[in-house]
């Protein structure tokens, strides 16, 4: 068979394999999150993997996102297709396709939620892969803050759910971002950028962030002036040389703007509170007020939906990375797991169907990242191992019997257990035994001669060490009171209804 | 925000999607089958879709198979990874490695399922996808046919519980078609291009596959050979021309090779009458003779299990076209729409590690197809239209009393019901009405001034047409009897338990 020589058995880095002692808490993660959207009444839709390059970037061709081309190929052979395809690198650029192909039929709002893959080129870390699961929930076709106001509640409620109550919600406002260049006087063009240092702001404090938004920037260079720049550079000293290869080229903003940057971002206080300097910065500030306004309104549905305070908080430096966000803007941090990053995050996009069509369609939702939230519970010690889902073993204690044993594990599953038959070559009755206490098989069922003689069952709870003697009859002929009994009322799933 | 080009709002051809009348249905045939692969003992596991190529292809670089690579690409650049990588074209190979990269830590034999997509980059049509799902469940390391008849009674049971009892499971042994070349007298090496003409039998009838097993082979040339052939072609007249192009080559067999393998597919009866046809010629054939043994013991064991007979039976054609099978192999075909092919399928697959290791492990399994099976429900008229889950309705009619809605709405929520809050713009009671009509969302609560008032609650059962008055106060505090009565004791999931 083995002619052509060996492969190496391996994946891919940032790419998981879950066994069942993950698989199967994971699903239940799963199970827990879809019920939750439901009772929110959010309906399900699947979309393909693969997508239109184009539609993924926008048509933009400078995008800097890494993705996956998904390309067609025969063999080692490469026959391209015409257009260039993707793997989706997130739930919403596909729901704006979706939305826009589908706008007459959708009920407005359309409230969906989608869960599956998604896939990154970046580069895998704690928490972070290149491949993982988002299950997601958005609001199509309302402008009302309350579409937000449910979103966040929605997100409080999933958490909760999964079991975690240290956790916390943190919104902001693009449009209150977006009214920074007014309030500090720089180009509203840099504004992306200056989002982008005020995110650092954790990791290289105050300083480093003034130093990056005010220092001089680098400039484009014709080639002679990079020819004259590298002349110059070499006639300095080594010392000179070194600092100049270190400069930190920044943004170029005039010092008071700098000042009035890191004056908002130095706001602290209680949401409420944050909201009132807010408001004191705001006046003639359209764009601001508004935010204000939106954030206001939000916390005023929270309130009366009695969302727990503990849970969420306006916090005024969440500003969200993509760039479709156009309005309020959310994270989640779980307090004992922060370094993880945001577990549940999304934000209001009313302009991103505009790669498709001249007129803006208002959306808002949030996404929670399936694969952070599993290694966010393993990290804390919250996500049990589970070995299996069988509920009970139908041992082989003699071959001849092997009729009886067929006949018990179909009466088993057919009264809604999960049972299995012991299979494995080692038929000995300890290594039988020690197969279900490795696998943790709470039941283990037990017929030698001995027993069929007596038309009787041994039934063993391994977790109790105890053992009773059942009637094989009533067992197979699938008396729910004689089952019932056997089993302690246990495991017996869509047996009592 | 439009200064590029707007882009084309489409999907690739060949990939699936479902809006929620028709993924809510799908959902739920994805829980049957969940459940009743647990049932049977089979534990989760999730795969990534991505894998090393020479995985997938097991190293083959002539693999004539279709995939899709998946490479990284940042915005319009193609920065390579060293390594390549494709998408999963199956759940069976990636098994293979995981069994092998985790073979000491596992349970043996390991009963897995999985459930994801996998892609191939066939052309689409009826039935067939580029991206489907596929549900698959496999017992690894048991070469018993213990684990063989389990897959086959888990086909069954699937099936029915999907709701569908006129189909069959067809199976047979690879190792009685292995046994093909020595009782018809050819070449073994051509038993895979023999199997494919077999598969053609009624598509192309009887003396169709005699042609193309009997008619002489195609010959590889020399350069100098294929320049005296054209040279030759060229002589000939306009007629002979056309026929020489038109000349069906086959795989050369001699006539009484064809008679032996036409009088083998031509066998016909009952399992067992087909079983005692094989026997009748496969004395001294080794191989088949194992096969025939097989097929017996897996029959005898379906019947102990009370599989029913009506839902399995021998088919000497089924050969299935994946290389990796060795054994017992299955096909599904659901009697009123057997022109959409095998639904569910699968086989032994002993050998399939041998591409990582020398040793080889027991492997058996089958794969249903969830989107072909999806499709052929609807064929069948089977496949329900849900529009929504939604089972209630909270009408807005009067903004002054968001407030009160928000906290019914919440209510119904934490008593498990799947609610929602009316958003839309047009708010007029008939619009809303008409929204909750048009949705099928089974109640609709209405609360004016004067309910509010009164404190009491409309609540309309849209299905027949019957209202009631209820408690504010009694539903918001959600009395569990109050919200019984209210809703009839429907839609109330989690609330009763």
């Amino acid at each position: 068979m083995s002619e052509t020589a060996l492969v190496k058995c391996d994946s891919p880095g940032g790419f998981i394999t879950y066994l069942p002692e993950q698989a199967i808490f994971r699903q239940q993660i799963l199970d827990k999150i879809r019920r939750v959207f439901e009772r929110f009444g959010f309906d399900p839709i699947q979309t393909p993997a693969v997508e239109y390059l184009d539609v993924l970037t926008g048509g933009d061709e400078d995008s800097d996102m890494t993705l996956y081309e998904a390309r067609r190929i025969r063999g080692a052979g490469v026959p391209n297709d015409p257009i260039r395809t993707a793997l989706r690198f997130d739930h919403t650029v596909p729901l704006a396709r979706v939305v826009v192909a589908n706008w007459n039929e959708l009920p407005r709002p359309f409230k969906r939620y989608v869960c599956g893959n998604v896939w990154r080129g970046e580069k895998p870390q704690a928490g972070r892969y290149r491949e993982f699961m988002q299950f997601d929930a958005d609001i199509v076709g309302s402008s009302s803050m309350l579409a937000d106001a449910e979103i966040v509640a929605l997100m409080c409620a999933t958490i909760l759910e999964l079991g975690i109550d240290r956790f916390k919600v943190r919104f902001n406002n693009r449009k209150i971002l977006n009214g920074l260049p007014q309030f500090a006087g720089f180009d509203p063009e840099l504004i992306d950028q200056v989002l982008r240092q005020i995110d650092k702001l954790e990791k290289i404090g105050e300083d480093g962030v003034r130093e990056w938004l005010g220092n001089e920037q680098k400039k484009a260079m014709t080639q002679a002036e990079a020819q004259e720049y590298q002349r110059w550079v070499w006639s300095l000293s080594d010392e000179e040389k070194k600092a100049e290869k270190n400069k930190i080229y920044g943004l170029g903003l005039p010092p008071e703007a700098v000042d009035r940057i890191l004056e908002f971002v130095a706001f602290e206080g209680t949401s409420d509170e944050l909201l009132d300097q807010v408001e004191g910065i705001s006046e003639d500030n359209a764009v601001m007020s508004e935010g204000l306004a939106e954030l206001r309104e939000i916390i005023g549905y929270l309130r009366t939906m009695g969302v727990d305070e503990s849970n969420w908080e306006v916090d005024l430096s969440v500003a969200r990375g993509l760039a479709y966000y156009s309005g309020p803007v959310f994270e989640t941090t779980l307090l004992d797991c922060a370094e993880m990053g945001s577990v549940f995050s999304g934000g209001r996009f009313d302009f991103l169907v505009q790669r498709f069509q001249e007129d803006s369609i208002p959306a808002t939702g949030a996404s929670i990242g399936v694969d952070r939230f599993f290694a966010a519970l393993k990290e804390l010690g919250m996500a049990p191992s589970t070995k299996t889902t069988v509920q009970a073993l139908v041992t082989v204690m003699d071959p001849a019997l092997m009729s009886q044993y067929l006949q018990l594990v179909g009466a088993l599953r057919d009264a809604g257990m999960n049972a299995a038959l012991y299979m494995a070559e080692e038929m000995s009755f300890k290594a039988q035994i020690a197969f279900a206490a490795k696998q943790e098989i709470p039941f283990v069922l037990i017929m030698g001669q001995r027993e069929a003689d007596a038309g009787e069952v041994t039934i063993k709870d391994m977790k109790n060490r105890k053992q009773k003697t059942v009637s094989f009859k009533s067992l197979v002929s699938g008396e729910r009171q004689a089952l019932f009994d056997a089993f302690d009322g246990q495991c017996l799933g869509r047996l009592l209804t």
